[in-house]
């Protein structure tokens, strides 16, 4: 049956790629995706069709991808990460009507970004994007504040855009109502590619002029701490 | 230099293994790690040295590793999904003195069992573990409240153990008062894998003896959906 691969190409670089990914990206002879993303994986592309498109416009590229599929052409669209966070599949599966779906999983930012720092996810955690794009800034601003009740680790995905570039220092003024200063906070740019970078801080001494859209930041919780340059949330609590 | 690899094999699938983790497990002459992953993974490990152990033995297997590392042998530290997420990649820090460690991500289980019953996580989401072997049931219970009313889509890991298999009725019994009865949730088996297997049903009807150990439970958010027998958390909130 002629199908619709929702493909998660993880952070970017080749090696994060996983094996069913890749098959299903040299099988199918019809690419559509958001054209940064497509040109991380340009060199797999050769001889195929090949339908990108910009921002925002998440709608047309999967009604895009359907017709494909409708003409009897396997499709992938790609998602960058794993493409049922914050990714394609959402909007691929609202919008597919009588054709095949097939979501295949990939390596989310979030992990990218924590393995290029150390292990500071690990144990209950969660993720929150500060774009208000889709969602209220209130609903947003809710979230923060029960994810620092909750003692979760944090990991922001959308910390500035064009609209709002305060967003970040805004969303750390609420956390610091509840987390100490001296949470460690990692800020993390293109995990998982040979030109990453990060910088280990706290929620005290943010450098928010170093963040930019693309940047991943991940907030301990209260058990994280540095050693040795790495950020470590302990898989439990120290039992008293 | 000789490098401890702390390496995420993804759901089990040798599919969803990245290239990186297959180059890598092939690379190393020692392999460290829980017996049943070790069993996934068995036919890439010919001619290897291969130290498993059992379960609850995390830091016994880092300092096993970590000697191995120490007396020269490039040695994988093999964790299931990511390592980073209750995972290995945390107590392999913790343990670390003097030697190099290298994380290497992995397609965590929430999003290849996100992946099997379509697009769940999407938006903001959250995971907790209802395990209370080092965490206090308290601050379970107080993520739980948390995470309903900040409406985070809800993964929940090790929903039933030997010491208390009632866990889940419990954690759904706090989550009730928060979220409507009707809210979607999805129960998935093996994810990732040739048997994996799922129901989908609802925050009030779910069948807690269909439930084991290694099932992932993926808890709706006020949004989320049933569409063709796939389970789909919009990207944002329908602003009225």
């Amino acid at each position: 049956m002629t199908t619709l691969y929702v493909v998660g190409i993880g952070p970017g670089g080749r090696e994060h790629l996983t094996g069913k990914a890749l098959d299903v990206i040299r099988a199918c002879p019809v690419i559509v995706g958001y054209t940064p993303y497509i040109e991380l994986i340009r060199d797999l592309l050769d001889g195929k069709t090949v339908l990108t498109s910009g921002m925002t416009q998440e709608v047309e590229r999967c009604q895009q991808a359907m017709a494909q599929v409708k003409a009897g052409h396997d499709t992938c669209l790609i998602s960058s990460g794993d493409p049922g966070l914050y990714g394609m599949a959402g909007v691929a599966l609202e919008v597919a009507e009588g054709i095949d779906v097939e979501i295949v999983p990939g390596v989310s930012a979030m992990f990218s970004a924590a393995a290029e720092v150390g292990a500071p996810l690990m144990h209950d955690c969660c993720t929150i994007s500060l774009s208000d794009r889709l969602t209220p800034f209130a609903v947003i601003e809710q979230r923060l504040r029960h994810a620092a009740q909750a003692d979760f680790v944090i990991t922001l995905y959308n910390p500035k855009s064009r609209g709002r570039p305060d967003h970040l220092e805004y969303a750390v003024e609420i956390l610091r109502q509840y987390k100490s200063p001296y949470t460690p906070v990692a800020l993390v740019k293109r995990a998982g590619r040979p030109d990453a970078e990060y910088q280990l801080t706290t929620l005290a001494n943010i450098a928010y002029e170093w963040v930019d859209m693309q940047t991943v930041v991940i907030i301990g919780n209260s058990q994280t701490y540095v050693k040795d340059g790495r950020m470590i949330t302990p898989r439990g609590y120290r039992l008293a």
